[in-house]
């Protein structure tokens, strides 16, 4: 799944790629590509075109993309882009493996934490920015442009933050500053979600892998007002597809790419920063799934973060085989002599290196503490979401943390007041985990673990929070969200106070990874940016920084190693691939409706779009704007699509809309929602 | 703990080291450091002294060392390289977490699996080899080498397998082959071990660190024909210790080391191998914990396994960060380059690259058939020798696998007529994880993985492996063991059926590395050994090769960062370091007998003797050959001690013979041991 876990996701660094080969890039919407697309597929979109793809399509805030289908708010997206909304209605029934159909608009249900972003305007504010930063240096300059950037989303705000929200998204390196503003939805609806086993099929092992047999489709609506939203600009469905050679492109929100690091920046993640992340996913898997053993109840708990968990470890090994590949290295290092080379002095990229030192000696606590890895737990994020509340709503908007500035604050109350059930037990075994983890990275005699742990263990402690909690208790956490300061200083509850304790270290390594390493590396990136725009010109992309981009390409299979891999894949196969036993089993709604379908109905299909994670749900639109197909995931090769595009190789994974149309009418008995997004 | 785990350890290569610096070295019995000795230390070592010293020092076959410390044929050696055997005899009674001393001779226990082996005689047996292996090449050298080496084995054992081990072992990379003759003892029982608390205070976490407070000592009694061993030659315990800069020496059995790797072998551990294995031993360990989290009876089963994942885990992150540091690879190259440049060609550094290639094709389907990673689980280990077993013996005893040659049978015997219980649950969740991995590994439409999984989940085939098998009970074991190739064809049992199914592809693989990998890489090393030697003359000692080795130094703290570590702890620090919780929780008995002990006594001590995994539980003694300490760790510098050794750093950790004294007497009751061990 290309999944876009924001809140693992370490590796965002905004640079920006040279020399875009045929099918790279991830354009954004106010430059694209026109000449190519003319040139290589005759396609000439005007301003009105681009202006109805933009708004047609959505952001889901917690890492996804989709587009909206119906003029009544229908939105295609991704089963994997739900499946944490399923998760957290499943209290009663067991959706997340019965499936979930809703077939009249009352039986749609709110998704607790479930926010959409359509964007409505870009603006190019790169004068104000330079304006407000001019002459600074060091942490004056951090602060001028975080005040500048907050004063321009408060302002495009307003005060309809309910509705409305401005970003400045920084491009190029800082090349170039664009102002954002979303329509943002906050009520939204689950409207279907196959059974897991459908959106799953294959699992882990055929995750990232093509031949391929996964419905991995998800529907939500957009409600304004409690009616469903009406939308003017919309993609219909169209089952027909895409013929292999045909221009396709995609809309969505790639997350994050480092096509443009240095070698001191590849070398960190290379040798450490990634085989940290594996190894701490790979032992969360381990946990997770001796977890869900213990018994169908356990499994059920489990199974979202297990599912992103594997996700995420297949990604970072993945990055790190890519990584370890001679060729990717030398062609990194020969891209790096060449721009040495015309660049007045060395100075930027020594600078890097040095703020790479500087990561090394942080990154662990940097990770343990800011990151949230040495607290594995829903009630910890909620109780520093509270704690950082009360403290940052006490400044003013501009010298608040960003994820607590105006535009910022509906996302945070509403992952603070979700309705998603705590698991008691579940979040002792993720904490007693994690903490654990955090005694082995730092030691136990490190002042941090005589804080967090002091004369108890792992075990003992998570069990004292678990139990002595309330804030699984949502009026608990109302009344501490209302009550500021004073209330969170008053408070008892243990993760209250456990948060308190640690968020002075927590705030100190986050400040310094951003004085010390972040602000010194995007400032020799801007330096590196003018040596790279002198070489080579302005015909190119930023790095991905989970915006709308568009990419084009086509419907082409590969060759891997000699052998030819089609480009379709049909029905059938998922029914011939079936053992009979999970991952590989096919949900009963599948197996009773088989002697209705047409088998030999387009299941899945690649092609050369330049995507990765974030672009989940994307939608692969044709020429007329009409969806020919919903991506989903990337193959073997598109690790490395985090640092160079590989067009030989790296495909784009998405299910075919016949399939959806097949699914729809004859599996789910949805004929209704296939006719609203075909437009009938 | 600097434990051997021969079965995991694929990182065995025999190569040899020029110009030892101070400390460094792990020298043979047979060419001791004569020079340095008496230069350094005036300490001139006879005939006399080396033979006793050989003959008071012992290896425990699964992968340790100890030494006879009675005329009795007491042995003393670490708790950890007991711990399997008082987890295997822990039925009814808790003995691991209760602690074990068998006060009179009646009590001691027999170890369903140790086997000790004392050294009696070194035979250079070079020319026997040379003989027949002249003028051979490819796999014809690799037959006619084990064969002339099983021949010297056979003759060597003669009939009496029972008592006498004879291996041919290989040292400088071919440049010498010694034959060792051992002592064998099959009948070992167990004396005495303190409770878990005390041998692992401070457990995962305090792992390869210093200042440190355990007693990792366990004690076991060789017996011969029920009655306990008479031996003349063992070290008494001198309870005084050794004092600072005195000389201390350690006789002991180091695993393996890898100190003279070309690039290209160290490359591979460093980008590929120890980032697998890493990842392995993480998820393992996540799974142990979490499966001992079902209680407390779910604990004590895992709690072996888990103490030496754990470990595992530690070793392989801290070599892969060792490999990582840029001033060893530095160095490392510039060694290369300097023989290179002494040699006549290039050819074995290519022949060596080129067989690491060939070694990245076949590592992972390695890993999982012949290294077992797929199968982790005691009754397809058991399994798994049976077959192989009646498969072996149907050949001339120099035709067979070297560990179904005569001089290894009684050990396999052994291992699979062990009367270790066997867990059904944790037997599944082991195999559950295993299998899942292999899937993971090779893919989900691998040949091998539908001939393993055909169309069941792991779990489900992990179930009906465990549910329908027999070999729990000894009696069906037996049956097979002595029913041959005719018993293992007829056996319908899963496990039997599942070793059988995969024994031809394990098999092939293993050959492949063997012809294709360890074949070159060892015929490469010799001609990079002519050139060493050449370049640095002969005064060198071989890489380890859990062989009896004599390593020198002195007690000794180290700098840490500008801040000075102390050689010593005390008792004291122990109850200091104490939280309430494991793992930093005494026993009880020691809590109970704090105010009778003198707590000035001295705890742990670190000496710059140059040991590793194997070391453990090997004595420290002084120039009287008393035992001055025990050795049972390295500090968190020594994980580098595989590729180098820095004697500014690396430090081997002990205990001190007062907290032996000290605990038996006053904590354990068990004053007549200490007495036996006194030599009173």
């Amino acid at each position: 799944m290309i999944f876009d876990p924001r809140g693992w996701c370490a590796l965002v660094l905004s640079l920006f790629a040279a020399t875009a080969s045929a099918a790279e890039g991830m354009w954004t919407l106010d430059n694209l590509p026109l000449a190519q697309l003319k040139a290589k597929y005759g396609f000439e979109p005007d301003a009105k075109w681009v202006d109805h793809v933009m708004k047609a399509s959505v952001r889901l805030a917690d890492g996804c993309s989709g587009s909206f289908v119906s003029k009544d708010g229908l939105v295609l997206t991704n089963a994997h882009c739900v499946l944490s909304c399923v998760q957290d209605l499943s209290g009663k029934k067991d959706w997340v493996n019965d499936g979930f159909v809703a077939r009249k608009r009352e039986e749609e249900v709110a998704c607790p934490t479930m926010e959409l972003n359509r964007l409505e305007q870009i603006t190019d504010v790169t004068d104000q920015i330079r304006a407000a930063t001019a002459g600074k240096q060091g942490e004056d300059y951090v602060d001028a442009k975080q005040a500048a950037q907050a004063k321009l989303e408060s302002d495009c705000t307003g005060k309809d933050a309910a509705h409305t929200r401005c970003d400045v998204v920084e491009l190029y390196d800082g090349g170039k500053f664009d102002l954002y503003r979303y329509h943002r939805f906050q009520d939204v609806r689950l409207v279907f979600w196959p059974e897991y086993r459908a959106a799953f099929f294959g699992g882990d092992p055929d995750n990232f892998s093509f031949p391929r047999y996964n419905l991995d489709m998800g529907m939500l609506r957009a409600y304004e007002n409690g009616k469903p939203a009406k939308v003017k600009d919309f993609f219909p469905l169209n089952p027909a597809g895409a013929k292999p050679g045909e221009l396709t492109m995609v809309t969505g929100h790639p997350g994050s790419t480092d096509r443009q690091l240095t070698m001191a920046q590849l070398e960190g993640l290379r040798d450490y920063r990634l085989i940290d992340m594996a190894l701490y996913m790979a032992e969360r898997r381990a946990m997770l799934a001796q977890y869900s053993r213990i018994g169908a109840e356990a499994a059920r708990q489990a199974q979202t973060d297990l599912t992103f968990t594997a996700n995420s470890l297949k990604v970072y090994r993945g990055q790190l085989e890519a990584l370890h590949d001679p060729a990717v290295f030398a062609r990194k290092q020969q891209d790096e002599q060449a721009l040495r080379a015309a660049a007045a002095s060395d100075a930027p990229w020594e600078a890097v290196a040095q703020a790479e030192r500087v990561r090394r000696n942080h990154y662990i606590r940097y990770m343990m503490l800011e990151r949230r890895q040495a607290f594995y737990s829903d009630e910890f994020r909620i109780a520093r979401e509270l704690v950082r509340h009360a403290d940052e709503m006490a400044k003013p908007n501009a010298s608040r943390l960003p994820e607590y500035q105006d535009s910022a604050l509906p996302r945070i109350e509403q992952r603070v007041m979700s309705k998603a059930p705590i698991y008691p037990e579940y979040e002792k075994a993720k904490l007693t985990w994690s903490l654990t983890k955090l005694r082995e990275a730092v030691g136990p005699d490190d002042p941090l673990v005589m804080l967090v742990l002091g004369k108890e263990s792992p075990a003992q402690l998570a069990a004292e929070l678990v139990d002595h909690s309330e804030l699984a208790d949502l009026s608990v956490r109302k009344k501490l969200w209302n009550g500021g300061a004073a209330a969170i200083a008053a408070s008892k509850d243990p993760f209250i106070e456990l948060a308190r304790a640690v968020d002075a270290p927590s705030r100190a390594v986050r400040k310094t990874m951003e004085a010390d390493v972040d602000g010194p590396e995007e400032r020799a990136a801007e330096e590196i940016a003018k040596v790279r725009f002198d070489k080579y010109g302005t015909s190119v992309y930023p790095d991905a920084t989970f915006t709308l981009r568009l990419s084009y390409g086509e419907v082409k299979g590969w060759d891997e190693d000699g052998h030819e891999v089609a480009p379709y894949t049909q029905m059938e196969g998922a029914f011939a691939r079936q053992t009979g036993s999970d991952p590989f089993l096919l949900p009963k709604s599948w197996n009773a409706a088989k002697d209705k379908l047409d088998l030999s109905t387009p299941f899945d299909f690649v092609t050369t779009n330049d995507i990765i994670g974030g672009n989940s749900g994307s939608p692969v639109i044709n020429r007329d704007a009409q969806i020919v197909g919903l991506a989903f995931d990337g193959n073997q090769h598109s690790f490395g699509g985090a640092y160079w595009f590989d067009e030989r190789l790296n495909r784009c994974v998405a299910v075919h809309p016949a399939a959806i149309a097949e699914a729809l009418s004859k599996i789910y008995d949805a004929g209704a929602l296939l006719k609203e997004m075909e437009g009938r």
